[in-house]
């Protein structure tokens, strides 16, 4: 599908479109629909089993999105989470520089500064896409942070937090004195960030509103044993700081020849396998984008982008990050609280360092549809994993019948503590079908005449169809919970050996 | 527990702290820890269950928390959402003008206008807690959102959402014509609304940041049908508008003597049976408070508080609210967006009337743990149902012994694809099971030399000692799971007939 085709279906089939949409939408801010909303949930709930339950040191928290100004000062945040923007003379519109550069098919390096951005926009004279002409006023920094105004006269300055990461640094000390006292610690949220894009764009994948699952793992560099050798021989392609071309390469190697810290490569392989046999992406269409010099933050000692292959936003696009950002953030908070938060740990004094696994969930759950919507013998079907489904199943009953309809009700009341079903008594079978496949419902339930006919050979039988290959097996109604909820279930351990 | 205990114990426990803590914490938002967290979002799934997915018809969305300036003008919110505040001329120091009033000893009706505190204030000659002064400026209103500027000029007004219920009805449209074109439809949403309060005060009761689970109803009041007749002779405590007294009476005489609507007097039956029977509120500490008059928002035709005693509060308290919005809402919508917002339902032209139910989840927390921690027999246990609980169960070893460890870790890795567990291998036996039931975890596994001892009669089992009458029985190992699930988890359907 093309951006168009994704948003168009998007809005049909109840997943999602932009905020405030019966006045025009609102830029840069999406709201999720009924089945919009099941779709993230899932991908979350699944996130949350996969990276956070899995490990009896991880924990969720949840964060306020409103911070005060001064731990935004400390993170650094206040200073320089900026884009550089760029004003058009003649017609005094604004740009985001280096997409407006990027649009126009200049390359400059990424986190390129004011002067960079001027050269090149004269050097190559860059057109204003809105009035054509080539006349710039000078390229600033730009903060993209939001702010509020708190208090009766709105003076106490606020800001809605830019990365849920800043509130599980914030919780940190907390966290550890009421848990174990020990290292690692990890902190996961899931929760939104606010950003003051000025050119949000691609539906979901630039927005002002985003929500994140970001786990920070807070640990001491020295004495951090990860069990690296069950997964030291697995191949993972990327693509490495300063090359030109994609490598497949085993994580044992990446430790070895590329100086890439073990712990660091181990998380690769968590990642690796949560978006390929998880989630089932394709090998081809996912990789890892190893940033370096002004690309990446100049905290972070290894930091590398999650890519996958996503058709309808034109190519590898970032869906998740893993940065290993030292000790810097709690080196800050510590001095911006005044409060120490270097930890004894065995006896030893140490500023933990941390490791950030980060998640946009609006871009998984846009990159879900994109890859995993096909068009198959006349057919569209989102065949993603059962377990991701919005409706682990659908119930009908054949024709409209009281008859059949009360063996549907009476099936839907027996199932529905335990699956998320989806009912509907209107409509030909065949439409109803479409709609499942379409929206990815693994199985349809339904309910014919020698379901309640107890001459037939058949009676207490329903047909339950498969989503993919459309065969339809013939059970008794009392085999089709366990039947379905073997199929739709997420057991995390199944995938990669956890401690 | 008082305010003063129970912030402590929540903030020693892993419950929930001023965010930004560290820095001297942030008025009026919070932030949850590793324990509250989970608390928060079992009470949620629960309030899910019971509300949401009992109902085919009900649907969960998720919207945005920044809102354009638009709809937030025609739902009136621009205009009328206001507290009162009012200045002391003397030290500058601003109050909500009902809450200077009521702390001072002075009655006023609620939603009282300048006019009539003003008056107040001076008949009462009401002095500035701070400064001591009578001199007041005079009262005004103030607008409690909290707006941002978007774009690269910050000259886009936007609206942090004051109530997610916008979010519901600026989705209706889309909705109703995604799905089934049919009415009733519901649109809940669990998420966070923003409001500036003056002073935010009570820990979890008077937040600037706040969760909201509400469920929007909407229907043609002149054809919905619910199955009231079966609810209609179930007694709840009530205090009528203008009332000074509660009564007991019933749903059915609510409807036949004072004129409530037969839906809505459903609903408070379904609220009733959440509070007392699921989430198991003493019947003495819950009541339904009719507002009137000035207390009640304008477009609302019913609008009844639910109060819980909450002794750290000071007594009933405002924990969720149903309203009866008539077609105010979409109404103004229609008007606002130019889009009619009236439906076809069976050949009829009809302006969707809405019912809301409405609960701020942080107040439920809270209430939570106001009302279920109790000190008995020189326990202190979290009495909450087991559903609720954040651990289902804990594990430890007896002794620290690699054999028992060993053992532990087996049973863990067994469990923890089904429950959510607790695994603590430091301190003694006795501080362990203290803490857990602190935090209301409702078993404790315990592996001892028996469970590992082949020649003993309890090879290969375990003790499990309930949180409540510390009776601990020797399960096999394998007979664990099923014992603690069944006891744990969570049916919706036991308690309400649904249809």
């Amino acid at each position: 599908m093309d951006m168009e085709e994704l948003v168009a279906f998007a809005k049909r089939r109840g997943l999602f479109w932009p905020s405030a949409e019966i006045y025009g939408g609102a830029a840069g801010t999406y709201d999720y629909g009924d089945v919009g909303a099941l779709l993230k949930r899932n991908w979350e709930n699944a996130w949350l089993a996969y990276f956070v339950d899995t490990n009896p040191d991880y924990h969720l928290i949840e964060g306020a999105g409103i911070l005060p100004e001064a731990p935004l000062v400390f993170s650094g945040h206040a200073a320089k989470f900026n884009d550089i923007v760029v004003e058009c003379s003649k017609c005094n519109t604004f740009y985001r520089a280096d997409i407006l550069l990027r649009d126009s098919g200049v390359a400059v390096s990424e986190g390129a500064g004011p002067a960079e951005i001027d050269k090149a926009l004269k050097e190559h004279q860059v057109k204003c896409p809105h009035c054509k002409s080539t006349a710039w006023m000078p390229s600033k920094p730009f903060n993209m942070m939001m702010d509020v105004g708190l208090g009766p006269e709105r003076s106490i300055k606020g800001y809605l937090r830019p990365e849920t990461a800043q509130s599980a640094y914030l919780n940190f000390f907390r966290e550890f004195n009421v848990l174990r006292k020990s290292l690692p610690l990890g902190l996961a949220i899931i929760g939104r960030a606010f950003r003051n894009e000025i050119s949000p764009r691609q539906g979901l994948y630039r927005m002002r509103e985003l929500v994140q699952a970001e786990l920070q793992i807070f640990f001491d560099p020295e004495i951090w044993k990860v069990d690296f050798k069950g997964i030291s021989g697995r191949e993972v392609r990327v693509r490495l700081y300063g090359k030109t071309a994609d490598e497949t390469i085993t994580l044992g190697e990446l430790v070895e020849r590329h100086g890439i810290p073990e712990f660091y490569a181990y998380h690769m392989g968590l990642i690796d396998t949560f978006y390929r046999d998880v989630i089932g992406v394709p090998s081809e269409k996912l990789r890892f984008l190893e940033k370096g010099g002004n690309e990446k933050a100049f905290y972070n000692k290894v930091h590398m982008d999650i890519e996958v292959y996503v058709e309808s936003w034109g190519g590898f696009s970032e869906v998740a990050g893993l940065h290993y950002r030292g000790d810097y953030d709690l080196t800050q908070h510590s001095k911006g609280s005044k409060q120490d938060h270097s930890v004894l740990v065995n006896g030893k004094k140490v500023m933990p360092n941390v490791l950030e696994l980060s998640f946009g969930v609006d871009r998984n759950v846009w990159m879900l549809v994109d890859v995993f919507y096909a068009k198959t013998d006349g057919r569209s079907v989102l065949q993603i994993k059962p377990f991701l489904a919005p409706f682990k199943a659908a119930i009908f009953s054949l024709q409209k019948e009281p008859e059949l309809e009360k063996a549907v009700d009476g099936i839907y009341k027996e199932l529905r503590p335990h699956l998320k079903l989806f009912l509907d008594q209107s409509g030909s079978i065949g439409r109803r079908y479409a709609r499942m496949d379409e929206i990815g419902t693994p199985f349809c339930i339904t309910v014919d005449y020698d379901t309640v006919n107890k001459d037939s050979p058949d009676y207490g039988t329903v047909t339950v169809r498969s989503r993919d290959d459309r065969k339809q097996v013939r059970l008794k109604t009392s085999e089709v919970l366990d039947y379905i909820k073997k199929a739709t279930s997420f057991d995390p351990y199944g995938f990669f050996s956890f401690g």
